[in-house]
C-alpha cells in the first residue's frame, strides 16, 4: 500500500472566479489516479493547502509526523516546488521508508501541465527505490540534500 | 542515456480529417517530454507505426534487434497494449538491460488520456529497476511472462 | 427555446479501447453546454450516430422531419462535415425557421479541437439570423447552396 | 473585417512559475482563432493587460477611443467579466457599429474553460447583430444597460 500525503503547492491550484484568483483547492491526485486508470493500492490524505513558500517549521513537523506515523513503507508526498528540498531534508530523519516527493511547475488544472507526468514518474519511483528520501522532478530523481530548484531555468538540478 | 523506441499503438493515434479517421501519426513522446520539462538524457527512435494487433514476427524481430543493438542499458519501448506482453516475452532474450514497455488506453491526443502519466511512470521505472523486461501500466509494474491485458476490464493484471 | 438535433459526425467521435478504434459515441453537446456554463433554454435530441459520408436519403428525411415537427423556430443541427451542405440543401424545404448546422474537423474529445468554438459560434448564429438554413463553420456563416467543404484545405469555402 | 481588441481579464490569465502566481499574459485570442481554424478576416490589438476590477475611467476612455477610431464596423472586445457591463455602457456612446464584448469565467489556459466557446459565440454575434453594444456570455446576448454579473451564481443575468 502506498500512502499519499498532499500539502498543496502549484499542482493543486485552481481558479476561483468569485475571487478572481487562483488558490489551492482540493487535492488533484484522487481524480488524476482515477482518470489514469491506476490500480496500485493507495490511500490519499490532504495534510494542508499551502504554497510551499508559506510552510512553517510546524507544518514540516506535521508532514514529518504523518509520514512517520503511517504504517506504510512507501510514501508519496505532493508539495510546492519552491521549498520541496527543504522539507525533503527534514524527512531524512525518518528511517526505513521510501519517501518520494513530487509536484508540478504548472497546475494540474491547466491544459498544458507537468502534473500527470510527474505524479506517474513519482509513483513508479516510490515502488522501486530503496529506503530514503527522493525528489522526483523533470524526469529525474534527486537527493534533496544535493539539489535545488533553479527558478530562472524552471527546473531542478543537482548541486554539490 | 535512455534509448526510447516507439512502435505505434493507441498512444500515437491522431485524427486525420481528410480521411475521417484516426491513424497512428508521428510519435507523441518527443513533444510530451518537452512539454513536461524532462531533462534526463534520452534519444527517441520511431521504429514503426503499427497497431499492436498487426505486429508480425518480423516486426518483433526488428524491435528486438534495435534494442539489442543499442549501446544503452536503459530502454523504453512504447507499444500498443493488445500484444504488449507478447513482444515483452520476445524481448526477454536480451540480457543485461532494463527494458520497460508502456503505452496507453486512450491516445495522447485526447483531452483525457493516460499517456502522460504512463510515460512518466515508465521513465522512472526504467531508471530504477534492475535488468529485465517489464510492462509498466495502470501505475503498476508487471512481468510480461505473468500478466495479460484484460480487455473487458480495460486494464492489465497479473496471471499465473 | 432552441431545439438541438445531433446526427453524429467527427464532433462526436470517442475512442473505444476495447475495439481499438474511434466510433461515434453519445452526443458531446450536453456536457459541452454544461461545462461552458450555457444558460439559454434548449433541448438536445440525438437523432442518429453516423459519419456523414454514410447518411442515406432516408436519414436526411428523418432529420428533415424532426426539424419540421419541432415547435421551435430556432434549430441547431450538429452533423459530419463531409456532407453537411447536402443535408443543408434538403433542409431548405422547411420555411419559417432559423436552422444552423455545425460540426467539427477534430473530435470534441481531443485536446485540440474546434468543437467548443464551433458550437458556441453556431449557438449565437441560430439566435440572431433570420429564417433560413446556414452552415456555421470556420468562424463564418455559409449558405449550403453556395458552399463546399474543401477537404484538401481542411475548411469550408463559398462557391458560386 | 472584424477588429478585435483585448483588454485582459480572466480569459488571458496564465501561470508564471517564477512568480508562483497567475497573471494576465499575452492575448489568448490569436492562438485560439488559429487552432479553431477561423477564416473570417480579422485583426487583433492588445490594448491593455488588466483585471477588469482594476480598470480606471482613463482605461475605459482608451478602449472607447480605440473602438471609435477603428475603420471597422464590427468590433469584438475581450474583457474581464467583473466590470464588463460598466465598460459596455461607456461604449454605448459610439454609434453605427456592432460592438460585442465577451470574456470567460475560467482562463483559456485551463483544461476546462469557457473561453473557446464564448469567443466563438461572440464572433458569430458580431457578424449578425445590428449596430449596438452587446455582452455575449453564457450562450446568451445581453444589453449591458440591463444586465449584471451575478458573482454568486457565476453567470450573467438580465436586470431591469
Amino acid at each position: 500500500m502506498i500512502d499519499i500525503f498532499t500539502t498543496g503547492g502549484t499542482i493543486d491550484k485552481v481558479y476561483f472566479d468569485a475571487l478572481s484568483e487562483f488558490q489551492i483547492g482540493p487535492a488533484a491526485i484522487p481524480d488524476m489516479l482515477r482518470e489514469n486508470n491506476v490500480h496500485v493500492p493507495h490511500r490519499v490524505t490532504q495534510l494542508m493547502r499551502k504554497d510551499s513558500l508559506e510552510l512553517t517549521d510546524e507544518d514540516r513537523e506535521t508532514i514529518c509526523a504523518a509520514v512517520a506515523a503511517s504504517e506504510a513503507t512507501h510514501i508519496l508526498v505532493t508539495h510546492g516546488t519552491d521549498t520541496m528540498v527543504v522539507t525533503g531534508r527534514v524527512l531524512k530523519a525518518i528511517a526505513g521508508k521510501t519517501i518520494v516527493m513530487t509536484g508540478s511547475m504548472q497546475p494540474a488544472s491547466l491544459r498544458v501541465s507537468d502534473a500527470d507526468f510527474n505524479v506517474g514518474f513519482a509513483l513508479a519511483a516510490v515502488q522501486t527505490l530503496p529506503p530514503g528520501v527522493y525528489v522526483a522532478m523533470n524526469g529525474m530523481i534527486f537527493d534533496p540534500e544535493h539539489s535545488v530548484k533553479d527558478r530562472a531555468a524552471g527546473r531542478f538540478r543537482t548541486e554539490a
